[in-house]
């Protein structure tokens, strides 16, 4: 299970708005096929693996991170696939929270006559696909932050210089992280400062989407963002208190989302659930100082990274001010908070928000 | 030596101003005398170790964390000691660079025709005592600065309130921090806020002096500075372009100390050399954000803790606000950053600031 867990992981970012998950087959203790999740549209990592194993498989024992699939999607059920195998015994890492599978896929093993072991490594299964469980139960996409700090909490020096606070090795797994959502996000005023690209160093089959958090369309015509909008999914969202509607610019390609609420919180509340619908089933919230604090004090946060230069500039700008600070006894929380290491000049943390 | 740097860990902050010094005896592979620094004016470990081992140390191997004394202080050189109690071998963990010793110690126990092995496990026996060393040459005391702060930088939260940023396990690493050090000092302003107790937790031989920042005498009467003045030595340092002078309350035993500078960097290196000429050969400083920053821009810090807890209170206190910003690519840095594991609620890294 291990293994297939790190197979799953090895494909976390790829299959969306798929959950990435890892399938092996094991015939008298010998491995006799691996399985990932193939790009959206792609065979699921069941077949995959038993594919591989062939006439082999008959017997054998499944490792499968995730609950196989009941249900006909884009391809056809995955516990059909298994049964037809002759596979004798599924051991399953966790289960499947979609309203279509849910315990489904078990039952319906166990009906045909087959083992299942459920769950093995349940914690650390659960681990690859949290924001896709999330967003699958709450019909909301999951929201991750990202704020690179000085050990002052300063994310720009009075200059409004934030090149570099963290080295290269932080920076990498900041990229690794973008990697592993379906899109990015920024405030206009860090497009402005930084005009970043917004793009993974690696290559990879899928591009995370860019959003743009604006007050208006009126984006600065020089900006890598609109001069790059081809590459990836383009969208720009934007509050206002209209409809919710999706306008897509023929010319450029770019979405521009109206999220249909002036108020703060409610206006980002109804983007997570703009982004659900339009596949996008994880963002990954980069700052600037007012859109990281906005998600965070409308709770909206699902995992929050902080990682933090070996920095202290004294002044600057802060990564976080919130319009209302918080009592220090009834602060947000990061549980389950994790130390990361990132090289000699950097750590990090990573946790879920909650408020006490 | 390990066992001897542990005894000698085990008495850090009891030997002031001595250094911290661990001492085994070992013959034929058994341990037949272990000894630490006594308290000043007591046996140096060397002593205690071969006075436990007795006749048994003669032909003995002797580990000792430090290059033993060679002049007559509180009590008479280590060395001769080690010459009468017939010692066959000395393993030496760190020099001492105090100027009195600083290799002379090393040399006299060869021309006694005692094998010397020096260095073993050198950074670790010289991490025990790192404040003293640099005490000792510089004649400045060594400034550890602490910092509890919450993940976006803040010591309070808009109201004020720091209790509590850390929870328990970072707290009883901060006294233990304290407990290693000849003086805590926090600056006025923290004193009427948090009228801070200075104490540390555990039972102890040696109690820590206690400094105040002020820009005056006239600290508020009520304060638990002023009413437990008699219960370990206390100073209010005083920034004020006059002479240099300690004033002695002979009725409250309060020390004030007259740095004789009024530019704050100037003001503070001095009170490091007065702090060393008094005894004090170490400093904690735990803020607050002035006296913190004013140390750390003035250059003046050999260590930083900082201390995070879980919280994220988005407005309030800033933990340090310089004078005047860093640029970015000309930062303080935390050299020989380590992080530090505090439970599940809170963690810490430490290293030494040095400017870019």
């Amino acid at each position: 299970m291990s293994e297939a867990i790190a197979l799953a992981w090895s494909v976390k970012g790829k299959t969306f708005p798929n959950p990435a998950v890892g399938a092996i087959v094991v015939h008298r203790s010998g491995i006799v096929g691996t399985g990932t999740t193939q790009p959206w549209g792609g065979a699921h990592a069941e077949r995959v693996a038993l594919n591989q194993a062939g006439p082999l498989a008959r017997g054998a024992t499944l490792y499968v991170t995730l609950e196989p699939c009941c249900h006909q999607g884009r391809t056809p059920p995955c516990i059909d696939a298994v049964i037809e195998a002759g596979i004798g015994r599924v051991v399953v890492g966790v289960g499947d929270p979609n309203p279509l599978v849910n315990g489904k896929g078990i039952a319906r093993l166990r009906t045909a006559g087959i083992a299942v072991d459920a769950f093995l490594l349940r914690e650390e299964a659960e681990a690859v696909n949290e924001d896709f469980f999330w967003a699958i139960t709450r019909r909301r996409s999951w929201i991750t932050l990202k704020l690179a700090l000085t050990l002052d909490g300063r994310i720009a020096d009075s200059q409004g210089f934030s090149k570099w606070i963290t080295d290269s090795p932080a920076r990498a797994f900041a990229h690794e992280l973008r990697r592993r959502h379906a899109a990015i996000a920024v405030g206009r005023t860090t497009l402005e400062r930084d005009d970043p690209r917004l793009t993974v160093r690696r290559k990879r089959e899928f591009n995370p989407a860019r959003c743009i958090f604006s007050s208006g369309r009126d984006l600065p015509a020089a900006c890598w963002f609109l001069q790059h909008a081809g590459a990836a999914r383009s969208i720009v969202v934007i509050r206002e208190r209209t409809s919710r509607r999706v306008e897509l610019d023929g010319d450029s390609r770019i979405e521009y989302w109206y999220t249909g609420r002036s108020r703060k919180s409610a206006h980002l509340e109804a983007f997570t659930e703009m982004a659900f619908e339009n596949n996008l089933t994880s963002v990954f919230v980069e700052g600037g100082q007012k859109l990281a604090s906005s998600f965070l004090e409308a709770g909206l946060v699902n995992r929050v990274y902080m990682l933090y230069g070996n920095k202290i500039v004294g002044r600057g700008l802060d990564g976080l001010l919130f319009a209302k600070g918080l009592p220090i006894n009834n602060s947000l929380r990061l549980k389950n908070m994790k130390m990361l290491a990132l090289g000699d000049a950097a750590f990090g943390v990573t946790g879920i928000p909650k408020f006490d």
